[in-house]
């Protein structure tokens, strides 16, 4: 039996974690397309991308075409530009799986724990895209170091978390299924933990000089 | 060379949590002191931990005696009691390291994260008590179950937080010196990753069905 693999599109895969993940999931087999708001650049990150693949899977877009084209959306864009990014492909999201990588990092000091309103950013985007989106939380910790180096295993679990728990768990098995390990960590508010935890990811990556630290959770026998 | 371990209180020892850091202090040769409201359990707490250790270091105590008489003090209550507890001993605390293991779990739903103004409540203790206590926010996501299982060892990274780089890291060293694997995280601020990851890990162990998952930080080289 074939199993049809969902075509990604990435918003803001011109982007190093954006690229990292449209490499591991073309890398995978997935049928890719990377969003930009300028086309011409994300066809440029493509044909860079095809060029460490054996098929040349990743096409470049505009934003609106690549979220419409796409059966599962991946937002990875700075914190900044997350809502607005959303809300300019809304009608391209309905009924889809939105997979949400934002960290809400506040620079100059993005070792520190700065959520705003203490809440997950992730969460507040499910909030503002109402239920017909469905938002996953997922890839936060894992560094675009260690996805685009495909000769490693990425030694980083994906926390994911959703209000809509077949969302959830559908996000879990894509993850699986290239070869990297996620763990369902319950509801949207949960993301709190993932979001918040990259900024000490980058605390830890400074203080004990390595290029990409990251978790596993243990105890699972 | 003889290194004098400090002597360690640990308020609220008397609960599960505070129980095993306890006995994993006393298991490494450090005095302890377990405070609580009422000394006499605290002294039967104190014997039946003892039993299990090859010499009686544990004695049960009130909590100002508890807290005076030791060179750190561990604060081990649920979150309800925390700044109550520490303001009980505020005077005891001057010039003194204090590690707070406090997770502000919100019942009945404590596998979401419901963080008190979306803040970390140990940096909330800490601007409630002063500089003239070095508050270090510690041991949040190491389960009771694994702390206790002295034949184990603990296969959960401890992560440290505070705004006093000194005491960070002299917690550090004292986690260490225990058996334990301790990782600078940085500000208190940061504590919000590990305050909220119990409500996940509480989530993961109901949803994996095992006793006490926990975390590692990978990539450190």
């Amino acid at each position: 039996m074939t199993v049809t693999k969902p075509t990604i599109a990435v918003l803001g895969g011109t982007g190093q974690e954006g690229s990292g993940i449209a490499l591991r999931f073309a890398h995978a087999g997935h049928r890719v397309l990377i969003g930009s708001r300028d086309a011409a650049r994300a066809a440029e990150k493509a044909a860079d991308l095809n060029k460490r693949l054996a098929s040349p899977l990743i096409e470049g877009r505009d934003l609106p075409s690549a979220a419409g084209s796409a059966e599962i959306v991946v937002l990875s864009v700075p914190y900044a530009a997350q809502q607005a990014t959303a809300r300019q492909v809304q009608e391209h999201l309905r009924g889809k799986i939105l997979i949400d990588v934002t960290v809400p990092l506040v620079p100059p000091k993005v070792s520190v724990v700065q959520l705003p309103d203490g809440q997950s950013c992730v969460k507040a985007l499910q909030s503002a895209l109402g239920e017909e989106v469905r938002v996953v939380s997922a890839f936060q910790n894992v560094s675009a170091h260690r996805l685009l180096d495909l000769a490693a295993s990425v030694d980083c679990d994906v926390l994911v978390c959703a209000d809509d728990a077949e969302a959830r768990a559908t996000v879990c098995r894509l993850i699986e299924s290239i070869g990297m390990t996620a763990i369902d960590a319950g509801v949207l508010a949960n993301s709190v933990v993932a979001e918040s935890l990259t900024s000490v990811l980058i605390w830890i990556n400074r203080t004990r000089k390595v290029p990409a630290s990251g978790i596993r959770i243990t105890g699972l026998g």
